[in-house]
């Protein structure tokens, strides 16, 4: 049975993303798709996307989710915070792709989004869809959530790294140190823009360090973080230092991520703790050492690929990658969307192909 | 009074980059240029440079360098080793841009460079170029030198950046903690490459990481911090954690520092330590934050320039550019001529344009 | 039913695509893959393709190929002449991906190729396999070849903007004019290169002409031409002037092509042409003009876009886009290996997915 | 003596440049630079070239003007049209970027510059400044002129290209034919934007051709060929078909040119003819081939680089590169400067370090 979709936000570069994987999805009728600029526009004639539907405007998109199953929106952290609750109440479930229901501390929004959140009461029932992490029980209960807030993308790369280190963090039992984390990310990253500072002229062989020691993937971070290190036991609160960097590609994040461990932690001790946690994962990649993870390895893919190094002083460096507008986006939407429906997590996403040639 | 000077390896980037430094330089004359690859063409036909020398073999450059005042050796390490004695035999002084003569502990060398030092006995007379380091007394001093090791790229903004924070850190206390560095280079950083891994179809749209905790700048870049430090006291000797990142631009490398430092350290302490460190240096720049910098500011110049941003919790991000051909390498190494020769240290290297439109 | 495939040089961009097309195919069982480079890893593991297979060598895969109803040849020009015959001899059909089998004039091959072509008599039965200018009919005969001849990715686009429009030039009269082909290409069109030529460092920021009025598909896209043009009627032989360019991109080709034209030739008219050639063609686009045609609304699919714009003064330039991997290369082989089985055209191409943020 | 020197707009990217190039200069005081989105910033801060000069309001720079030898207008053609009348009443004389006096017909421009031209009285008396082609005569006639309209970036490389094979062309005798020039442009060419299509995610990976067959420069440059070719005889007029192409880099133009020669025509006499044309030009360098020019051989420097190619079948090709903000605007606009300064044409120029590592 095709389950009915609504796309809010279809013409940012996350929207076009996961019109084009709704598009193709087996269980999935793109029922509607919002665009202001492109209005009566043809999905197939803008985007290449198999699909006879024409783009709507926002309001009619919303009138026209309230027969949906699910809502997806890929709109501004501040839009979605106005949108979900009226779509909530309209009918279907929802998977929010910004920022909008990521954080349970509303008193952060202010500082790192820019505005007061305005439906605080919401969330604390949002669900925070980074299916790794929750493992096989949490997405079973996940069929029950009618809102998943879909990770950020920085976040869900730097979480899949260091989550499953806790355990052997020296942090762990009150030792001094930091987490430190430089990532770098595509320009895609940032949205569709018009403006100078993202132009050709002015990204091309540039590398700059943006929003340092401010990011607001810094606080969704720090919570899943500590959401885990502190089930069941009463560990000090870690924090994570994070500056992001603007990189000169399209598509694609690296994360660099120092965590303290124990001496005598070895390569192998960090294996033996990755290939715990992620068996099962299909779309996690183990790779050799933390030179053995590119752009290039997952662009294009769901896949998050994950290596480390140790050194011979006891430094261990945990390098991750993802496709910010697939794993950290559109497709971890898509892998939501399938937990939500009780199908299996890789459908539509199993066969993406990799950009790299 | 024109200086004659030799250029040995010519046609490397490094090389080329000299070449052009040298061909414009007022106070030098061009005498020899090596290129085994383009013996007998001319250099204003290969490089464009005002010049009507033609290459020559090394061995005829050898020979012929015997009559200059300097030598510069734009070689690889293994090669650098084997000529730089022997230049030196034959009377010209001598800067090499390799890392041959950077580390006083010879017993580093196999490590990181893959080769046994054959000339031990040359590394502690050995001159570590870094002219900011090292103040105006030493500038001064180095007109004494016969043998001046011009700086690795990544270590030369990484010490810039660091060296004047060593009296802030925790660590010159004894405390816990660590130095990281994550930093990124340009791919003329690896040089002239004939190889799959750096065609453009590899490197386009990609990052990662490479020999990250084990690369050959890590003993240089401590060598230089723990000199600093350790100058007239007994502080704990200092390690840093480094991991470099491949780039998909040509030019520039940007580093991003970690330090920790003790609290109730401010931006404006960070501030008046860089200002004092560097007040009179015509070649570093101080910028607003660690967002202010960027390849684009230094790329075509043989300026550093250095940001840092401290956060409420007490964290300190120091980010420092620089061409990595340019300061990092031939720019470096005609600062270090102009030294040698008693010139204006910014003699040929003022009126460099920036390569950002 | 699945169709057993051997895939005979997996491991150069062509052969990668193809692998990631056939291990996708629902009607395809890659049987073989062959790579001298990765013997004996798995399929899945280098290239991210859902397959099982391990690469064998080649001498294997040619062994083992007797026992596949197709072996498609990504190997280069000279050894698809040498395999191709051994393999016919064993017995699956062949389509070779090179230019050894595209020329009916084996004297083409010395100056084209630059090697003399070892079994002609091969060449008079070779399909030339451009799906869109041969006709449904055609389409039927080919599944009774037994070796059709992929086109070449320049050969393809320039065909494509270049056959429909022949009753409408000038040239069809005997009166003087050219055809002239400015057509620029990623650097994938090179293949996979260990050569400084191809680095990054050398390929970004440049553009340049090369093999200018001498390369290998000009006696390509001319005999096609004029296969086109004479049939049934005795008209002047035509020449097309054809310049390729190495472009800083990944993927992707555009042609701009320039044919004289009768006066009072129209946009109008020229539409009317294509949309008659071309409307039963899924993979052929028309645009809205000769601006309307980028390489972004083409890569990563097996689609042709073509446009066209005709001045005040009577000028015509036709621009066509193609993926040279795709419609250039590899989707285009499918494309013919689905005629060949029967099936439909566009299985396993469809839901190809634009690269194209 | 040193001449003082405005320049109007000064932060585009054509006005960045020549900010550079001005500071340099040896027999300029850059004495006024105006910029509204810089104004009261240093010129050193922004654009790092040794200048102790802020910059100015737009009308505060017209006013300072007035004191200066020279006025340098690096505006839009639209604002350079009414400024123009202003500064030449004021007393400068002027050096205007812009295309506002290059063509001698005013009614071209609404159709091509989408403005009625407000003083078509000062096109007669503005002087074409392309020094290569109106010879040493020319050039010292130049020193009184007062206007002089300095050639747009593809109009420079084409007509240096076209020009001398005037006399070769069979179009010179009225023969049927048409010279056809395609042509590709970095993105700087387009200026400053903060356009979502200039945007890195849409540029980088794509090439397209914009403006087919009318853009501005069309009609520039067919006055130019029709200028030399009618010079003392009375020839047909000839047009050019001109194809221009946006470029993923961010500076460069290279023009592929094709125009129809008498049969017999050879390299040899091609050469001939360029070496006749152009053998005291400075900044002209000629090529072995139409392959031996690429982008990389003139960014960052005043050259233009020409190459040609001729098949056995008669077909000449003819490339031709020049950085587009140095010989295709600003340095070109210094070469101007020192002609109408009666200073030797490579002031300031001569030394220009090529981009190209």
């Amino acid at each position: 049975m095709q389950r009915r979709v609504a796309l809010i936000g279809a013409s940012g570069y996350t929207g076009v993303e996961l019109t084009r994987l709704l598009a193709s999805h087996p269980n999935v009728e793109l029922a509607v798709a919002s665009s202001d600029r492109w209005v009566g526009e043809s999905i197939e004639g803008k985007v290449g996307a198999p699909s006879a539907l024409r783009y709507v405007s926002l309001d009619e998109a919303v009138a026209q989710a309230a027969s949906c199953d699910l809502a997806m929106l890929a709109t501004p952290a501040e839009a979605s915070m106005a949108l979900v609750p009226k779509l909530l109440a309209a009918g279907p479930r929802v998977i929010d792709l910004s920022g909008a229901f990521r954080l349970r501390d509303a008193t952060l929004y202010p500082t790192f989004y820019g505005f007061e959140h305005g439906h605080p009461e919401l969330l604390a029932n949002a669900f925070y869809g980074l299916p790794e992490l929750y493992g096989p029980e949490r997405a079973a209960a996940r069929r029950d959530f009618r809102l998943v807030a879909n990770p950020g993308c920085y976040a869900t790369a730097i979480q899949l790294a260091l989550c499953p280190l806790l355990g052997l963090s020296t942090l762990a039992h009150g030792a001094a140190g930091r987490i430190i984390v430089d990532a770098m990310s595509g320009v895609t990253g940032a949205g569709r823009k018009a403006a100078e500072e993202y132009s050709f002229a002015e990204i091309a062989g540039d590398l700059r360090a943006y929003r340092a020691l401010r990011h607001q993937h810094q606080p969704e971070i720090e919570q899943g973080l500590n959401d885990m290190w502190n089930e069941g036991t009463a560990h000090p609160r870690v924090s994570v230092t994070f500056v992001p960097h603007l990189l000169p590609v399209q598509r694609g994040i690296l994360a660099t991520c120092h965590i303290p461990v124990s001496s005598g932690t070895t390569a192998e001790t960090v294996g033996y703790v990755y290939r715990t946690a992620f068996e099962r994962e299909p779309f996690v990649v183990l790779a050799k050492s933390a030179d053995d993870v590119a752009l290039h390895d997952v662009v294009g893919t769901n896949r998050c690929r994950i290596g480390w190094s140790v050194s011979d002083r006891g430094e261990l460096v945990v390098t991750a990658a993802i496709d910010n507008l697939v794993k950290g986006a559109a497709g971890q939407a898509v892998q939501n969307l399938n937990l939500m429906l009780g199908l299996d997590e890789r459908t539509g996403l199993a066969g993406l192909r990799s950009f790299h040639p």
